[in-house]
C-alpha cells in the first residue's frame, strides 16, 4: 500500500457482548496510544456485533473510509466468531487452511495435557495474501494483510493476548507509516484547582501543532499531558516535551508531584525511605483509605507502620489518647482534635511522623457549622504538628479520595521543604 | 417513521478527545442498557472526531444503516462543537433560530449572575422539523428529530446532562418502539469458582430467546444477570426473572449475597445493624482496604467501630497484644496470629466480632512455604474463633480485594448461620 500524507486509521472491535451494558472496549484505547506514537491519529472507532450482516456491513464500510483497519475480536474457535470469515467474505478472497498453524495450535493444547477440540481447526486458515501473526498467549492467530489499496490488522480480542501480538509482530511494520517521533509525558499535579493551573499557564499553550497539551482533572488531582511530534528525530520530539515541561515546571513548582506517572503515595513513600523515616496515620472519615493507598506501594512496610482507624469518639480517645474534654468542646471534626489525633498516633506507632484525618464524609452527618466535606487534616512530627481545613465537594467516595490526597501531600511538602532547608 | 420488527440502533459519539488513549465514551452503556429495557438492542457504536469531513461521512453512513441513530456530544458553544450542523447539512435541513431558547440560555447564565457568551447563540439553532429537548444540567439542549424514515436524537456529551435529558425527555417517546417488557436482575455470588458456579447451573441456561443468562467474573465476585422479555407485560418478563433466580439461588445457596445490587459490605452492613451486633477490624495485608470498604456504607459508624492496620510484627504484638512467641514460632502469616489478630482487636475494640487478615499481598515477600497469595483471615465472636487460608492469585491489588472479600464473607456466614440456628 502506498503512503499516504492524511492516513486514515479505523479501530473496529467485534463482539456482541460489547453492545451489552456490562462490557467496554478497552483495547482501542492502547491502540490508541501506539499510532499516535508513531505520529498517527486514529480517526474512527466502532464496535459491531457478531451478526454476520452487520459485521460484513461495517467492514465494507470500513475499508471505504481508513486507509489502516484495526479488527479486533470474532477470531476464536466458535460459531459466533467470524471476522475472519467475514473480512474474506467483503473481500472475496479464499480462506486457506495452513498446517503449520494446526499444529501450532494443537502443541499448545498437549502442552497443557488437553487434546485440541475440533472447532479450533477453522483458526487455522488465513485469508490468501495475508500474513498469520503468531499468538503466544492464546491459540487466534491475528492477520496483516496489505490489499494493495489498505492495511487490514486483526487481533485477538482478549488484552492479554492483543497487546503482546501487537508489539512484537504488528509495531515493527508500523514503522514504515511513521509519520513522526513522538514523546510523551505526563504531570500530576495536587494542591491547585484547575482554574487556577490554567491561570498560571494559560501563556504556555503551544501554538505550534506539534506539541499538545491536554488537562484531565479530578477532584484532588490534576494531569497535563504533553504529547509532542518531530518529523525528523526522536531526540527533537523530547526536546521540545522537555522545553515545555521545564516552563510548566517553573510555573506550577513543588505542585507537580509527578512526572514519571506515579502516584502520590509512590511519591510519598520514595521520600518517606529517602529521609529514612516511618509513618503512622489516624483515620476518621476515610475509614482506611490511606493506608489502603500506602499500602498499595510493594514494600511499603519498610516505612509505614500502622495505621488507626478510629470511627468512634469513643475509641479516639480510648486508642488514641485524646481526651475527652477536648472532643467534647470542639467536636470531632475539629482542628484540635485532628492535631490530637496526630500526635498520638505518632507516640503509640512510635513512629517518625503521624498522619491524622477527621471529616465528615457524608451523605448524611452534616450540619449548618459543620457540612458534609469539611476535613481536618493534621500532621505531627518530632518537634510540632500542622493542621489544614478543607471543604471538599462530591459524593463519599470523592471525599475520601481527597482527604488522603491532601494527607500525603501535607507530608510531602514537609518531607520537600525539609530537604530544601 | 414507521416501527419495524428488526428496527436498528446506532449510538454515536462526537469529539475529538474520545479518540485519544485518555478518554472513554461511557454514555452508551447507559443508553444500551435503556433501550434494552425495551426490547431493543443496540447494532452498531462509533465514535468519531470533530473534523467535518468525518463527522458527515459517518452521520450518512449511520442514517442509511440504522433506524434510530443517537449522537452525542458536539452540541456546545465551540467552534469544534458542529454535530448539529453536520446533521442539518447531511439532511439538507435548515437551521432555525428559536428566541425562546435563546432566552433560557441567557437566563441560565443570568441566574449564576454571569452574562451570556456570544458563541452560545449557535445553541439557539434548531434543525427544521426537529423537537428541542430541555437541558436543566446544562445549557446545550437536545434534538429529537423524525425525518420519516428515521429517528435521529441528539444528546449532549456530558452523563449528567444526558442522563436527566434521556429520561425525561426522549424516554416517554421511545415507548412507542417498545417491542417487549423488560425485566433485569443481578445476583452476586462469593465463595465458589467460576467454573464450580457452572457446574452447578450449567442445566439452568435458558433455552428459551426471551431469557437471557450472562456471567461476569471477577476474582472474589461472581455476578450473573438475568434479562428477561415479554412481549405481553412487564408481568410476564418479572415472573420469569423470579423463577430462574428461584432455580439459581436452589443451586447457589448462601454462596448468592446480594439480589438488588448491593455490595458484600453493604450486605454485611445490614446484618450486624439487624443483630445489633459492632464489629472491629485488624489489617495486615489488606493494608487498610477491608476498612475503607466497610466504611464506604453510608452509616457505617452504628456497627464498625476501628480497624487497626499492624504491618509490622512489632506492631501486632504492641497494639493487638499477640505475643511474639508466637509470631517468632508460626510466622506473622499464620492461623495462629491470625486468630490472636481476631481475638486481640475484638477485645481491645469492645465489639462483638473481630475480624483478621494476614498475608502475602505480593509482588515480593513470598517463599516456597508461604508464597505470594497466602492470606489467612480469622473471625472472633463471644465465644469462638474460626480461621480460614487461601491462596489468592493475582496481582497486589486483586488479593486485597480478595482478601477483604474473604474475611466479609465469613461475617456475613456467621451471622447468617446464627440466625438459622
Amino acid at each position: 500500500m502506498k503512503i499516504k500524507r492524511d492516513m486514515k486509521i479505523e479501530i473496529m472491535a467485534v463482539g456482541s457482548e460489547l453492545l451489552t451494558p456490562y462490557f467496554q472496549d478497552t483495547n482501542s484505547l492502547y491502540l490508541t496510544e501506539r499510532f499516535n506514537d508513531l505520529g498517527l491519529e486514529v480517526s474512527y472507532k466502532t464496535i459491531v456485533s457478531d451478526d454476520w450482516d452487520d459485521l460484513v456491513l461495517c467492514i465494507r464500510q470500513a475499508l471505504a473510509r481508513a486507509d489502516i483497519v484495526v479488527g479486533i475480536g470474532g477470531l476464536g474457535p466458535t460459531r459466533d466468531d467470524r471476522t475472519r470469515e467475514a473480512l474474506a467474505s467483503v473481500l472475496k478472497r479464499k480462506l486457506i487452511f495452513k498446517k503449520e498453524i494446526l499444529q501450532k495450535i494443537r502443541k499448545r493444547f498437549e502442552r497443557r495435557g488437553l487434546s485440541m477440540p475440533a472447532v479450533n481447526k477453522k483458526q487455522a486458515y488465513v485469508i490468501k495474501g495475508g500474513k498469520p501473526l503468531e499468538n503466544r498467549k492464546g491459540t487466534a492467530p491475528g492477520l496483516w494483510l496489505d490489499t494493495g489499496s489498505e492495511i487490514v490488522i486483526l487481533l485477538p480480542g482478549p488484552p492479554h493476548e492483543l497487546k503482546p501480538m501487537f508489539d512484537s509482530s504488528v509495531w515493527p511494520d508500523l514503522q514504515r507509516f511513521r509519520k513522526k517521533h513522538a514523546c510523551r509525558r505526563v504531570l500530576k499535579i495536587t494542591g491547585l484547582t484547575e482554574s487556577k493551573i490554567e491561570t498560571l499557564i494559560s501563556d504556555l499553550y503551544p501554538q505550534e501543532p506539534h506539541i499538545r497539551l491536554t488537562t484531565l482533572a479530578y477532584p484532588g488531582q490534576i494531569e497535563i499531558h504533553i504529547t509532542a511530534h518531530s518529523e525528523e528525530s526522536q531526540d527533537k520530539a523530547e526536546k521540545s516535551v522537555e522545553i515545555l515541561e521545564k516552563n510548566l515546571l517553573d510555573r506550577l513548582k513543588e505542585n507537580v508531584f509527578s512526572m514519571r506517572g506515579e502516584e502520590l503515595e509512590e511519591v510519598v513513600g520514595r521520600l518517606l525511605r529517602l529521609h529514612q523515616k516511618t509513618l503512622a496515620a489516624a483515620e476518621s472519615c476515610t475509614g482506611g483509605f490511606l493506608g489502603h493507598r500506602l499500602t498499595n506501594v510493594p514494600g511499603s512496610s519498610d516505612y509505614f507502620l500502622q495505621s488507626m482507624v478510629v470511627y468512634s469518639n469513643e475509641t479516639k480517645s480510648y486508642q488514641l489518647g485524646v481526651s475527652s474534654t477536648l472532643i467534647e468542646k470542639h467536636g470531632a471534626v475539629s482542628p484540635q482534635v485532628a492535631t490530637a489525633m496526630a500526635a498520638g498516633i505518632r507516640q503509640k506507632a512510635r513512629s517518625s511522623f503521624g498522619l491524622a484525618i477527621t471529616g465528615i464524609a457524608g451523605p448524611t452527618g452534616g450540619t449548618p457549622e459543620k457540612p458534609v466535606g469539611l476535613v481536618y487534616s493534621a500532621l505531627a512530627w518530632d518537634n510540632g504538628t500542622e493542621v489544614v481545613k478543607n471543604n471538599f465537594i462530591g459524593n463519599r467516595e470523592m471525599i475520601k479520595f481527597q482527604s488522603a490526597q491532601k494527607a500525603l501531600d501535607m507530608i510531602r511538602r514537609h518531607l520537600l521543604a525539609k530537604a530544601k532547608s
